[in-house]
């Protein structure tokens, strides 16, 4: 059996004390299958005295991060530090510099820094590993580059933030209202005290341009990404988007298109019946559509210790196997830009909600709108009277685009009559 | 960039065919994906003159298939042959024994002769890949293998034959029967003129075959896997699955017990709600269950020359980037013979349609076949009467085995007021 294989971990938090307990426990598993050992040589963290579960007394302890990178004991990084810069990226960047394989959950910082990193790797003919960076357990990174590296790929989207998709699960099967449900998702666990980066779809729309660089093979400025979240996202709309025969999930979504690539995250009715409306919970979710293999989906758990170790060790066991993959699936030298498509050209169904008062004239209002933008209504729901003299209209357009769903938008909120901003999702109906 | 990688295919039907058409049009991609380009050297078919839509004037014509081994210009071959025997097996043993590799879509020699040829790939240290051999496009050799190393796998299963979730699919649709649907299945090209390879479990068994060797690392005996195919599922069970919550699915299952492992291919009632249930027409589906992953779900079409030359030419490109993978995710000298636990094991609820004649005293003889032998009634259906004096009684069990059913229908066989063989299905609550 070749050496050993010796690995420095930097951050012992959920992620890092992931790896090192896998790494441990099943030590005699992972050299049968990469065919050496992985040792745990040196570890990096703040707090020297908490206990993480895991006997790491044999493992040299580094104050500072970045001397892992300099002990000629330590042949692999594992960055379990986070954030997009700071000593997460000055770490990779000084490992990749020596030389030295780098494995990162950070998700923030191969969407703003990929690229960069990337180039780097290339360089120096190091391997740079990121499956953990992008929907949890599930191998996607390696579903995408490998398992599909025989396609072109036209589109790549997924449900890629299981805080999301935890509380829109929850607000459809209790009928409860997204504050509540939050709440609850923060006392289980589920969202972080400051939720924003989740719910607000910037944790998604990091995954969505990492993704996107290795199907497109082109580099992503994470800019590009239009991004929404579900604050916005009310019971109703759940309950209406359930009638409707459709169900509400926040998505990424990245198509190539004649003018350049479709990078968006915002929440979307995708029908009943298209198998990622049926994942639910803090399941992730992701589809890509090639052109030999048609579509094939992956489905697992998003984040959690237990399924990011699994993944960063998967890494670890692939650059065991002596296994050297170009960082965004082809050399970076060839790697062109991706020109992102602006929003304002997304062709589409919509819904919209509308908060209007309960007075004669306002549905006519709404329809010569509706008929001035050349838009055709599918459907639209008006049902009983209001106490609070707000009554909901709702309704749902036949395919057409998105400029013309704005200027709908930006004159009903000009209206007296109507009460709330409007609120718009787009229908997605998922058919290539 | 280094030297082309030239490829020789055996084999130029459906699947040899697009492998030929992908490598060709994808030429530049794949050059850019795998560092080098990858180009066919010489092919091998029965009919020469046959218009394959590709060009291979360029290629060598070889009559003998294990001539392309001898040639010093092919540096890897394709099987595209099939068959578990005969030239398919002599070539990829005359390739292994050359150290040339090889690439295979023959998910009956894998099964049947898997273990025998991953040794001999061990012994001369050359790669022996099979992506294509399970659920066609579905990278789900390269999950499990590479994405899911770090886990300890508890169980693999799935719909692992589109043929058999076409025509189930179809049924429960339409509310036709069987064969009428087979009939239109064989129109339509998803089934064989002699289906009964596929319907009668055999595809779907050797693929289980292949994945329980792989999730175990062990090497399977095909014959220890229990095949029951779908000849025997009436319109009116999937329309009584469907009053009763569930669905009907062909499942290959593979489960690490403390006694061995259940190796089993047999229709399910599984609850709708279950994301496999979702999976329908000719589309596969894997899930895998991970000690640290938990649950991961792969989704995909399980054949067509698309979905096929998608993953056999991933196979190549990973070979052509330089990987060697143990074939079976260990080396061969590591690995045990799996013990199969017998059918008789088997824990779970069950399904019986009992087709009884229209008299007093049947349902009381029933109910105390079920208490003798200590199996417990969720539900029981009876209704109507018939024209035809044979009238359907449908039982759900609760929670009991295997071994005490099989009593039950034995018994059942030999009441003269039971008029056809009982219908039994196994209801899988595919919670672990």
């Amino acid at each position: 059996m070749p050496d050993s294989l010796k690995v420095g971990i930097a951050g012992l938090g959920t992620v890092g004390g992931g790896v090192a307990s896998l790494l441990t426990r099943h030590h005699n598993l992972i050299a049968t299958r990469a065919g050496r050992t992985v040792e745990i040589a040196a570890v990096s963290a703040r707090d020297r005295s908490r206990d993480r579960g895991v006997d790491l007394s044999r493992a040299t302890w580094c104050d500072d991060a970045l001397d892992l990178v300099d002990r000629p004991d330590v042949d692999l990084v594992v960055e379990a530090i986070g954030g997009a810069d700071g000593i997460a990226k000055d770490l990779c960047v000084k490992a990749l510099k020596a030389g030295k394989p780098v494995v990162t959950a950070n998700k923030a910082l191969m969407a703003e820094h990929g690229g960069m990193l990337a180039a780097l790797a290339d360089e120096t003919a190091t391997s740079l590993a990121y499956e953990a960076a992008v929907a949890g357990g599930i191998p996607i990174i390696k579903g995408l580059r490998e398992g599909l590296s025989a396609n072109v790929i036209d589109g790549v989207y997924g449900i890629l933030n299981g805080t999301c998709n935890y509380i829109l699960s929850e607000m459809r099967s209790t009928g409860r209202d997204f504050d509540d449900v939050l709440e609850e998702a923060q006392a289980k666990g589920y969202a972080e005290a400051d939720p924003s980066f989740d719910i607000d779809g910037v944790d998604a729309a990091h995954k969505l341009a990492i993704l996107a660089a290795l199907a497109f093979n082109g580099t992503v400025a994470f800019d590009d990404v239009h991004v929404e979240g579900i604050r916005r996202i009310a019971a109703r709309d759940i309950a209406y988007a359930e009638e409707l025969g459709y169900r509400v999930k926040l998505l990424g979504i990245a198509r190539r298109r004649l003018e350049g690539v479709a990078l968006r995250v915002h929440p979307c009715l995708v029908p009943q019946e298209a198998p990622i409306a049926s994942v639910e919970g803090v399941f992730n979710a992701v589809i890509a559509q090639g052109d030999f293999v048609d579509q094939v989906m992956m489905v697992g758990p998003g984040a959690g210790a237990g399924p990011t170790a699994s993944a960063v060790v998967a890494d670890i066991v692939d650059i065991a196997r002596g296994f050297k993959l170009p960082v965004l699936g082809a050399p970076v030298n060839g790697l062109a830009p991706l020109t992102a498509v602006p929003i304002a050209q997304r062709g589409g169904a919509y819904y919209l909600r509308l908060m209007v008062s309960d007075q004669p004239g306002v549905i006519a209002t709404i329809a010569a709108l509706m008929r001035d933008n050349d838009i055709s209504v599918e459907s639209l729901l008006q049902r009983g009277r209001s106490d609070t003299d707000a009554v909901p209209v709702v309704i749902v357009t036949h395919e057409t685009n998105e400029a013309a769903m704005q200027r709908v938008v930006d004159a009903l909120e000009r209206e007296e009559a109507v009460l709330e901003p409007p609120h718009l999702i787009r229908i997605e109906s998922l058919v290539h």
